[in-house]
C-alpha cells in the first residue's frame, strides 16, 4: 500500500467513528512504515501529537513456536475480551516477513471471526527492515492503536530469532504458549525465552490432560530454578514471601511467574487466563513495576534506535565506504589487526584519516 | 604497572632469550592496556609490526563455573604440554576485575608450578574497561604471546556474564569444564554456553565415578538435542555421517562436540583430553573450519570495536551531552516517543540540530 496522499489527522484517529477511523489507522501505520524522509518527518510529528493519548492500553505479548495454536488462542481471547466491552488490536512481529517480503501471517483468515469484528483491529507484521526496524514500526503502530482507543493491544510473535525479546521489550506482560509435551520447554529455556515469561500457558490441554499436567509441573519447577538463579525480581518475591508478616518487605508483593492450562480451541480456561492477567496487572500497578517497566522499555527502545542509527551512518559514510572493502580483506587475511582496522575506520568517519 | 618508558621493540619480543623476552612481553601488554592516546598509537604500530609473526599458536578457550577446578586443570595441562616441548601462555578474562579494580585470579599461586616455569607465561585479566574492552586487550595480548613463540595460548574465563562468548570468539577451540553433577549443565544450556562448547570435560571424575558417567551421558544427549536444533554445523556433520560412502558429502568430515571425563588433580585423562584436542585440530584444518573460524573472529572483532567506538563518540559529542539528559527525562516520562528522541539526538550529533 503506498503512503497516503492526504495527511492523517490526529482527530481522525481519536474519533471512534467506525470505518473512517479504521482507514485513518491504516493510513497512519502505512506512513510510519514508509522509508521516505518526508514521510518519516510527518510520522514523527504525528507520533508526538498522538503521544498524550497513548499508553492507556494493556499491552500483552504472546509468543510460542509454530503449531502451538497462537492464532486460535488470540481469536478466542480477542472475542472474549470484546464480549467484556474491550476493543482489541492485534499486531504481529514476524522477522521472516523481512526475508519473504510479506508476512506469512498476513492472511486474516487466520482469525476469521476476530478479523471482521468492528471492535478489533488486526495488522500483520511490517515486511521490510531488520528485526529492530520491524519492532520499531510495531511499537509505533501500537501507539496509533492506543490513541484510537484500543484498550487491549496484543503483540504476537512467531517465535523466530530474537523476536520474543523484542516483543517482551514492548509489552506489559509476556505470555509464552507451550504444547503439552516436555520437548519444547527445553528449547524455550535454551533460547532464554522462558525467563522472559510472566505467564506460561499450556495450550491444547484437551488433547492429553495427563501430559499437560506433567508439563505444567515440569515448567513450574523450571521457572523456579531459572527464576531463582537468574532473576532478581524472583529472588525478591521469594524474600518478600518469607518476610515477617506486617514488616515492610511483606507489604510489597511481587508477581511470581506461573503456569496454567487451557484449550483455546474449546475455549476452556480462557476466563482463568484473563483472571491471571488481571491479578498480574493489579500487582504490577501496586508495586510500581508497571510504570517502571514501561519507562525502562522506552529508554531501551531509544538506545536501540540510536545504535541502529549510528551503525547506518557509519556504513553510509563516503570515506568509510571507500576504505571498508580493503580493511575487511586485510583483517580477514590476517594482515591488519582487527582493533587497528576499527580505529582507522572510526578515524576516517571522524574526518581524521 | 605504569607503561614502559623505553619502547618495546619487535626484536626483543621475537628473541627467545629468557628473562629479557619475558620483560618485553610484559611491557608490550602493559602498553596495549594503557588508555593514553600516544600509547595507543605506539601499541597499534607494534601490533601491526608483530602481525606477520602471529597466528601460529593453537588458541584454546577454557571455561567453567567457579569451583570446577580450572586452575588445577590448566596447571596440569600446561605442565603436560611443556613436557611435550610446547611453550604455553595463559591469559584470563575476568569481567569482575573491572569492578574490583584487580583480577581476583591475579594471584599466581593459583598455578604455582606452571607460573614459575620458564616455558610458561601467565597474565591475569586486564582490570579496567567493559567486557568488550577487556576482551580486546586479551586478544591483543594473545598476539604478543604468539609473536614471542608461545605455540599454545590458553584463554581462561571465570564463567561470569558474557565472558564465555568473548573467549569462544577468540579461540580455535572452546572447552567447557563441568562438575560431575547434573545441576550446572542446565545452567550452561540456559546461558547458551553449552552450544559454544567443542568439548565438554567432566572434571573431578575421581570423586564419584558413577555421577561422572551419568553426567557424561546426560550432557552428550543435551549436546545432541541442542546441536541438532540450533547448530547448522552439527546438522551438516550428521548429514555427512549418513552420506553414501565415497560421495563428496561423506568425504568432508566435521567435528561433533563430545564429552570426556578426567581428574585434573590426579592427572588422569589429560593425555586423552589432548588426543581429543589434536583430533579436533586436524579435522578443522582438513575441512577448512580452522581458517574460516579465525577469519570470522577477526571480522567480528573489528565490528565489535567499531560499534563500541561509535557509541563512545556519540556519548561524548558536546551537543548530545547537552541534549541527552532532557531527552532521557522526556522519554522516561512518556512525553516524547523514543524513536523520535533517537532521531533528534542522531541529528544533533550530525550537526543538523
Amino acid at each position: 500500500m503506498p503512503p497516503a496522499k492526504t495527511p492523517v489527522t490526529v482527530d481522525a484517529l481519536l474519533a471512534d467513528d467506525g470505518p473512517p477511523q479504521r482507514r485513518a489507522i491504516a493510513k497512519a501505520i502505512t506512513l510510519l512504515e514508509s522509508t521516505r524522509a518526508d514521510h518519516r518527518a510527518q510520522a514523527d510529528e504525528l507520533l508526538t501529537a498522538l503521544l498524550p493519548h497513548t499508553g492507556k492500553s494493556f499491552r500483552l505479548g504472546i509468543s510460542g513456536v509454530p503449531g502451538v495454536g497462537k492464532s486460535t488462542f488470540i481469536e478466542t481471547l480477542g472475542l472474549f475480551l470484546i464480549g467484556q466491552g474491550h476493543r482489541v488490536a492485534v499486531l504481529t512481529i514476524d522477522p521472516s516477513s523481512t526475508v519473504s517480503g510479506g508476512s506469512i501471517l498476513g492472511d486474516k483468515t487466520r482469525m476469521e471471526h476476530l478479523s471482521v469484528h468492528e471492535r478489533a483491529y488486526i495488522r500483520p507484521s511490517p515486511s521490510s527492515g531488520t528485526l529492530g526496524g520491524v519492532a520499531e514500526k510495531t511499537r509505533e503502530a501500537m501507539l496509533v492503536c492506543e490513541a484510537a482507543g484500543y484498550d487491549i493491544v496484543i503483540v504476537e510473535t512467531v517465535g523466530v530469532g530474537q523476536s520474543e525479546t523484542a516483543v517482551s521489550g514492548m509489552t506489559d506482560m509476556f505470555v509464552l504458549l507451550q504444547l503439552p509435551n516436555a520437548g519444547d520447554d527445553l528449547q524455550a529455556i535454551k533460547k532464554g525465552v522462558m525467563e522472559l515469561a510472566d505467564l506460561v500457558v499450556i495450550n491444547k490441554a484437551d488433547i492429553d490432560k495427563d501430559a499437560a499436567t506433567r508439563a505444567q509441573a515440569q515448567i513450574t519447577s523450571a521457572l523456579r530454578l531459572f527464576g531463582h538463579h537468574g532473576n532478581p525480581a524472583h529472588a525478591q518475591a521469594i524474600h518478600a514471601a518469607h518476610a515477617t508478616p506486617g514488616s515492610p518487605e511483606a507489604e510489597v508483593r511481587f508477581w511470581l511467574p506461573r503456569v496454567i492450562q487451557l484449550s483455546a480451541l474449546l475455549g476452556t480456561g480462557v476466563d482463568a487466563f484473563w483472571d491471571a492477567v488481571l491479578q498480574f496487572k493489579s500487582l504490577q500497578a501496586a508495586n510500581g513495576r508497571f510504570a517502571s517497566r514501561r519507562e525502562k522499555q522506552a529508554l531501551a527502545w531509544m538506545w536501540e534506535r540510536i545504535d541502529a542509527g549510528l551503525k547506518q551512518a557509519f556504513r553510509q559514510h563516503p570515506r568509510v565506504r571507500e576504505l571498508l572493502p580493503q580493511a575487511v580483506a586485510q583483517v580477514a587475511a590476517g594482515r591488519l589487526p582487527a582493533s587497528t582496522a576499527a580505529r582507522q575506520l572510526l578515524a576516517a568517519q571522524a574526518g581524521q584519516a
